[in-house]
């Protein structure tokens, strides 16, 4: 089959969870809005008079049904592409990791965003300077060092131990977002959560997503996404 | 099956979804946290050496299995308590508008806390002000009014049509938990989601809802949980 991706076509954002989960799957699939005409069908996908209208993008359309919510759609291919287990405890704990690091994912775009996403970042930095601080000494130690003892209690390769999951992709991409927006911080954090950064390389060693990190289907991060480069939060690290 | 639920004793919070789908249900479960010794028990749950430890209360045991995150609790409870369809595109689509509640949850929390939860509210009501404006003018209406499109495109009663799901369920709460933080502004704001306020109160005189929320078992909202009532807050409405 081959899928239909519905996401903003300038940003990696939460449509990159999805990206690398079909790209490492090898996975045939339109990104939608990149192409000619593809953000008007988009939007129109939006409207709600069929009764199940997404909220927002991410979402995937696979032959009649159309998924929304990354966390959701990556519970659908992970069963159909081995990028979960099978058994239904398995993977409703591979989800539930995805849940949590969706609400990472959430605090990071506060920490530029503290006050709403339709404020603009210029207006809002000095509490977006906080924001960040608090990121970095309560949160990030928080929810990685929660991953790295995952990884550790398994056998060191993955989370689940020696087979990839969809979350093991979404781990990569946060080493790698994190890295982009805050290099200071990150590179002064790595040292606590080596068998992250050791997942995080044997992710980016594998055939498919090397060839896709490669490719120009693997967009820049930019200050339009959730991962934002802002020298001055990057800036209150003391190292 | 007897669930043991896993939540604080002292707050709704994210517990509460699930506490309202138990309810419904009529299914057999304890509150563990609520009992002597039940934090340490909830506490202890968490450590990491078994390999999959819940990040963050709530979680619920069902027999062997601990599954944590709200949505992904909801979506193993809707199946076996008839709180969901059964088919796979419909499950999905009851899971993701759950998911996109969640997101609301969040940001809820960030309207007294937009500097982040370690942070003391007292330290941060100017931002909280500001994020609490965004959250009136932008995001309620928007969240709300997707909800209430929904309802109306699938018949008015519930959100998938007459059957009530875990979704409605958390919806009540939605409703109720803005009317006990924000009275003036949601008092303003029901005109616009009519079918909301009606599905709302469906819910509340469902036989074992009724009763649940008369009991004890319901602990009355309060400023440790993610609806708080700071007058402040509410106090920005121009009626």
């Amino acid at each position: 089959m081959r899928y239909q991706l519905y996401y903003w076509p300038d940003i990696q954002g939460r449509g990159e969870y999805v990206r690398l989960a079909l790209e490492d799957a090898g996975a045939d699939y339109d990104d939608v809005a990149r192409g000619a005409g593809g953000t008007s069908a988009m939007m129109a996908m939006m409207e709600a008079g069929k009764g199940t209208p997404p909220f927002a993008p991410p979402f995937l359309k696979a032959g009649k049904l159309v998924i929304g919510q990354t966390a959701n759609i990556l519970f659908f291919l992970g069963a159909r592409h081995g990028l979960a287990p099978k058994a239904e405890a398995a993977r409703l704990w591979v989800h539930q990791m995805q849940l949590t690091i969706a609400d990472l994912v959430l605090e990071v775009h506060d920490t530029h965003h503290p006050l709403g996403l339709t404020l603009y970042y210029e207006d809002q930095k000095a509490p977006a300077k906080k924001r960040t601080a608090e990121f970095w000494k309560e949160r990030v130690p928080k929810y990685l060092g929660y991953f790295e003892e995952i990884v550790a209690a398994n056998g060191g390769a993955y989370v689940t131990g020696r087979r990839l999951t969809y979350v093991d992709l979404s781990l990569f991409q946060i080493v790698e977002g994190l890295r982009y927006a805050f290099p200071k911080h990150m590179q002064a954090f790595e040292e606590n959560v080596p068998r992250l950064i050791e997942l995080r390389n044997r992710v980016a060693e594998r055939p498919n997503i090397k060839t896709y990190l490669a490719s120009e289907r693997r967009i820049p991060f930019n200050e339009q996404g959730i991962f934002r480069r802002y020298k001055e939060l990057d800036a209150s690290h003391q190292s």
